[in-house]
């Protein structure tokens, strides 16, 4: 059954925004009385079409109850990618649980924005996510946040780490088997090229950990799906 | 510096095939004397490049001493899907260094291939392997086979696993943490609406387990990469 997510609840009804009445009418050519699921305040719903030409409404026939994988809250900070990868990162770690994306400014970054283009960014980014989580049947939607400087997400708290080229002793195994019961992780993925040293030595200042992946090399895009395979394996039931 | 593979060794030269050199030449713009990384039998060499315009052959000037992850060798058996998810399938999973690809045929897959234009395919998987394996740095290029029917491998030996939603006691947390000795893991993913009964009965009855990867639902190209991540993992030194 067809999931959706909805913002506005009255009695026992739920609005649906335009984007998904255009959705049940003309991809999934759905008419009244058709069951679809809806999410309200991270519980899903079996609802009803009603009022299919009007206003946008269904209406609540059940509860859905479900088992969802329960992991700590993820926030991946990311370097601004071209396109097609930014799209696989949000795509797929939506997929695999991800709590929010703050795409971080980095100085080897190739994708430099402008400011007025960032809107219409930010959009494409959470709908994306929205359609993810709809299709993952998630009960939230992940926040993709405006890009953000290193210096503006000092104070964030949690487990707190970068993915670290430099020789390390410290691996993802060894440090998730010791730490195992943060509510939230926040991981670093530097682009192409790496984080320059002093980026590095900054988040480092900021009580962020350098932590290695193993011996692959992996594309930068590659790199979060790796980590949240991971963080749902640590927390499988 | 670029990595190509090479399949001829004649005393200290390596011959290169003519992607590479049209690569060398065109996309990379080297010249006669610059260095390259050419794996010949899974040894990294650095190399000379020599007579630059008539027979495709390098120098071995030294070789290149490197740390691979070690992991047993994954076997890949997917369904047969659209070309963009395939390709993701096979860049990503050769990335996390997985060991053979065998596309299965089954009774849910969208894509029916004709005969004749298998060995197309076959030509383009096994380049998006190459190039992969290039990039990432491995020492030797996995294998996309030919699509078999289920009674076609079932003589495969190793650890063998069907990744199932029929419910179970049995995840992959649980059955890795006592199972991490095997030379070789041969793992099952299913197509969009999963195998048939009947298919998965025939891999039970060929010795494959059902195995539970959490309670997310990820889209079919996600599976092979949330796996192979979960066994580098498990395998990281």
């Amino acid at each position: 059954m067809q999931r959706y997510f909805s913002k506005f609840r009255e009695n026992d009804y739920l609005k649906l925004d335009s984007d998904d009445w255009h959705h049940i009418n003309n991809v999934m050519r759905l008419n009244e009385n058709d069951l679809i699921e809806v999410v309200y305040d991270q519980v899903c719903y079996i609802c009803k079409i009603v009022n299919y030409d009007s206003e946008l409404k269904v209406v609540i026939t059940d509860i859905k109850e479900e088992s969802r994988q329960n992991i700590p809250e993820v926030v991946l900070l990311i370097p601004l990618l071209k396109e097609a990868k930014m799209d696989l990162i949000i795509q797929k770690s939506t997929e695999l649980g991800v709590g929010k994306i703050i795409p971080i400014k980095l100085s080897r970054s190739i994708i430099k924005l402008e400011d007025k283009k960032i809107s219409k960014k930010i959009d494409r980014w959470n709908r994306i996510a929205k359609e993810a989580s709809e299709q993952s049947k998630r009960l939230n939607i992940p926040v993709v946040d405006l890009p953000k400087t290193i210096d503006e997400i000092k104070n964030i708290s949690g487990l707190k780490l970068i993915c670290s080229t430099r020789s390390l002793d410290n691996n993802l195994h060894n440090l998730l088997q010791t730490s195992n019961t943060y509510d939230r992780i926040v991981v670093v993925i530097g682009p192409e090229g790496g984080l320059s040293n002093e980026e590095e030595d900054l988040f480092i200042k900021f009580g962020f950990k350098p932590v290695r992946l193993g011996n692959n090399i992996m594309r930068v895009e590659t790199v979060p799906i790796f980590f949240m395979s991971i963080i749902n394996y640590e927390y499988m039931e």
